[in-house]
């Protein structure tokens, strides 16, 4: 049994290794629903069992995967050391720590396994077309980040020292700016903080007029880049 | 009159069909308006005998010209199993099982009836063009919707992790920051929820610029489809 | 001097209709300024007098005008009963029939005059493309908003069902919802309103999903529209 | 070593020159950190003192580079009355003046000299596409931006004089309903003001369906131009 899982896991496009995906990928939807389950509050006593038995029995799987894949590669550090590797092992090393509860968190990284069904040729095209697109207006983007951050940074400034005086318990810091500046720039706006002096409104209603802007650009670059290159093979 | 009723159901393009369509498209309105009066509070006693008279005319109404569909239709069952032959029992059967109060809701299927408007030509084809656009898409909304199911997903159990400390009854469980998370992600921002410790805003940040993506790269994949595929018949 | 304004009336591209639309608009400003200091609470009583006196002193400026302009126009009646006829003279008649502070409102209607502006050939032509490029998706936008205006009722009546009995205070009838739906969608979300319930969040995490699209696809109808056709005169 | 400033000032693309940029550069992101830290409540003792002091310590060091920049510079007025030479005399004078902590915020304006990074040849390309692009709809931006005024001039006034009646702690005056306007034509919704009448909220709901508007045609604008003139040299 062992030998055909190393198989499946040799030969990902096989029969047995997309198979083995899918084992893989319903356990990390399972982990990932219990993950919220855990949250629940008020939880009965049965159920925080389960859930603790679940997970044991998730770490044991990965477990035994993680040396399988160790097995299974032909070059031991190179599998260890690389991207899936390292996050393999971290959602399953702070169990064996005793930090299951704490660093309970790094049970999440599991769902970057997730990203390889983008590898699938049909998906692996569409993200292809998209990060080219977006590859060619990284300097327009770059541009337009570092523009969106100086803006950010003014407004953040400048609305504390317009609405301090009045609200002091709301912006009681430029960090406090920094966080309505960004709710606002980015057409949010959570309303938990929000000026009240004439003065604070005119300089948000300017912000805001800005933050269209901050919405339209990056769209519209990245719809031209599109549309200019559409295809992949021909380029 | 039944044979000329017959006609006009069998012949939707006739001059008949159109008037019996425009009878039908006006009852359902009135029943749409109907059905927002009926959650008026405090209406006076002959507002709802009649809201309650008007339903019983309506569903007498619809139960004849389902029965009418059945006579009209060639092939019985295969209109009775269709789409909008399930869609006109659903909406009046509850009725007749005496849930008509429970099972009010399922009035409102009536309103699918209205979409036999897009089969009109001319927006026919402007449905066909966007519809084609957007099936171009298909693989690069795949991959961006799944992209955002991950983004929601880590959000919200990140967000809950931050902020229920400092917020329990508002961060109650995942679930609660998983509600916070589509509301950011997607600008709407209601500010029932929002993140107070400096962590989570940090974090926050972060993931609203994420939203902006979320906004801005749907917006320019359908623009360029549709830049790219103007013409309908050409294709 | 009459004469001379009778003469820039009827000329208004010369150097002296520039002068008179200039004076115009600069007055019609002064008006719309002074409708928003009437609204300030606590006006001392000389600028409420002063307000008063300006306003005479406008309606007596557009008064004359307005005859003016008849007298100006070589077929009156078709003056008096053009677009920009009646909004000269809706917007002194209520001063005359002592109606002055009730329908002060329609003061505003004098702003409509500032889009003569828009008759400048340089502005024109941008009319004219950005009117032109939608035209040519009239139908594309009837369909998508005829299916706006159906995921709006749909969502307001589905959320006043799931909301009303958990908040009957702030969902006390489907118009509620219908409002409700209306920030949504357009991803304002002011928060006045909001889900509690389990069922209505998961509902309206889908209804802001197809918010996002309700604000994508018109910007990418249109920006397809304009890219394909951007020449004026070619067509 | 004053020779080799001079000369590091003179020749900004030497590796003298970039040196002294990131110095210089890095200098003023320390100043906006302090700046931020500056604003932090309960600061001890020491730390408003080292802040005092590092602030003192960067007036010297921009003091310098301003006299060197005197001196390196061959037409000195020209300097002094160019738009950075008045940018580094603004963000350094108020100290001298005595007015160091009244006019602190005009040490925001040493972040414009970050601009300067937007000359690297690459990032120029960018701002250029981008500049030409949106230069080439300015005359389509300005009618848009007219007729956006109008509409948030109209709805300021119209839902001041439909809430106020209501809501007169909440809308106070047309500002109040112009405040209300921009936060909602720019779908950003803090939910500080919000209309609670039947006809406000109608009023607000065709204003919303404008405020769509509003975002996606300079969107669409902006997306077009770029995909209409991707390129920069075949101009």
């Amino acid at each position: 049994m062992i030998a055909s899982l190393l198989n499946a896991i040799r030969t990902p496009d096989s029969h047995a290794g997309r198979r083995l995906w899918i084992v893989v990928a319903t356990l990390i939807l399972l982990t990932l629903v219990a993950a919220v389950l855990d949250t629940l509050p008020d939880l009965p006593d049965w159920a925080v069992g389960a859930l603790r038995a679940f997970e044991v029995f998730v770490v044991v799987c990965f477990t035994a995967e993680y040396f399988l894949r160790i097995i299974a590669a032909e070059r031991k550090t190179s599998y260890i050391f690389s991207f899936f590797g390292l996050v393999d092992l971290l959602a399953i090393l702070p169990f064996y720590l005793g930090l299951a509860f704490d660093l309970r968190g790094l049970r999440g990284l599991r769902l970057l396994r997730l990203f390889t069904v983008l590898k699938l040729s049909r998906y692996r095209e569409a993200v292809d077309r998209l990060s080219r697109a977006i590859r060619s207006i990284r300097a327009e983007l770059t541009v337009f980040g570092f523009l969106a951050l100086l803006v950010l940074y003014l407004c953040g400034i400048c609305i504390y020292y317009l609405e301090h005086p009045v609200q002091p318990d709301q912006f009681r810091s430029a960090l406090d700016g920094f966080w309505f500046a960004l709710t606002t720039l980015t057409t949010v706006g959570y309303g938990d903080l929000y000026p009240v002096t004439a003065l604070g409104r005119l300089f948000v209603g300017v912000i805001m007029v800005v933050g269209l802007g901050i919405v339209a650009v990056p769209t519209a670059l990245i719809a031209s880049a599109l549309t200019r290159r559409p295809s992949g093979p021909q380029e």
